[in-house]
């Protein structure tokens, strides 16, 4: 497989953290930048703490493409992730003057307005990344993409990001299948296949239905014509166990 | 706040890294080990990879009191997960005889109970986690603790951990309440309240819901006495603000 352009994933927030709320940005974003050709590899929910989030930010953009946050870019004193993208670049917050326009589009109390425009502090040298739900937007410094925690929100700004801004590798491609056979079953068989498909990566994930168990068999690769090829196998696999294969 | 008894969720499958399978072993075991006494701090989403399981594996279980990991713990060429916890501890894999016997309990032609048996697999000195689904269990190695991916299995094992297992320090208790109030008009006087209770974690989550949007205020803490009367003043915040506080 020709190597991957990768990225990870910091979700920034103890409501992540503590139960409370569900990440849903990961899954979403996953198969967002898999169109773009670049492979989610590793993702981190971390806590809103100043030298946590400087920390994992360093250390995860030099070792991925690319980096993307969620969370941490509002208004309020738990929203600090800005502050530390600076921190972590040794850069400094500066007013953006196109993020100062948009936010004093909305008029609002003298008060209410300077906590508003903390939103427009962008690390020198970083770029936008258009909001178009109408609200502030995030930022872009060298590899790492900031953007908004609230999944509506984070989604409206990931589909602004395109192959011109995100170079990516070949899109990964899925074929899956599905039978009522247990894993253990299907496991040696399984093997064979995967052995004589290196490129491919071929996953095997039991389930628990209410019309029985088996077992979902999914193969990701850049190749679609070897992705077929090794879809029938596994396909012809399950007819041998005397199964009924199903799309999945 | 007394020093807090720290764990991290390692959750390992290319299926959460691709967006194929949603996770929600986090927000569930985040939720179970609170009542434990024990803070979720960080959650690492890796992929089915050796090298990348060992090296978290080996960072994590020197950084936080308690690691729990998820997935990778079946029958097929994909579930790598007992493996690498054995290198991640120099140490070999057993067969661990009550697995054994547990797995022969259910007839299979040899090829099967073969395949099946890698599940009896364990890393030489580590104690099992029980598997009230009655499949094979998970095992925990000093403060590693290996358990399914499937949420239900993972949800049986960790049903079974208990204080005397997992000691740790005081739960975290919460109280939470919504206005209709934008994060900008509240962040000022929430930054002040914040302040006078250093010990609790305060969190603002705006929302945008069909009937207008808002923000949820979130307190979290061990002192009950002090959250209740954190919650009086974020009460009294919203009310002042001519808004009418809602149980969120």
């Amino acid at each position: 497989m020709a190597k991957a352009v990768t990225a990870c994933l910091i979700i920034i927030g103890n409501e992540i953290l503590s139960g409370r709320t569900q990440d849903t940005n990961l899954a979403y974003l996953a198969k967002e930048l898999n169109e773009l050709g670049v492979r989610m590899v590793e993702a981190r929910v971390i806590p809103d703490v100043e030298k946590t989030i400087v920390d994992t930010v360093n250390e995860c953009r030099f070792k991925f493409d690319y980096v993307f946050t969620t969370g941490g870019i509002g208004p309020t004193h738990d929203d600090i992730t800005a502050d530390c993208i600076a921190l972590a670049f040794d850069t400094e917050l500066e007013m953006h003057p196109d993020v100062v326009e948009l936010i004093k589009r909305r008029e609002a109390p003298p008060e209410v307005m300077e906590t508003r425009l903390r939103m427009a502090r962008i690390p020198r040298g970083a770029t936008l990344i258009e909001n178009p739900t109408g609200g502030p937007p995030g930022f872009q410094l060298d590899n790492v993409f900031v953007m908004a925690g609230v999944p509506m929100v984070m989604q409206a700004m990931a589909g602004t990001l395109d192959k011109e801004r995100i170079p990516g590798g070949d899109p990964v491609r899925s074929r899956s299948i599905g039978a009522y056979l247990s894993e253990g079953k299907v496991a040696v068989s399984l093997r064979v296949i995967a052995e004589e498909h290196p490129e491919v990566d071929l996953g095997s994930y039991p389930f628990y239905r209410q019309d029985g168990y088996g077992t979902s068999l999914v193969m990701r690769g850049t190749d679609e014509a070897e992705l077929d090829e090794m879809l029938e196998k596994v396909r012809q696999m399950i007819i041998d166990f005397g199964a009924e294969p199903f799309t999945d």
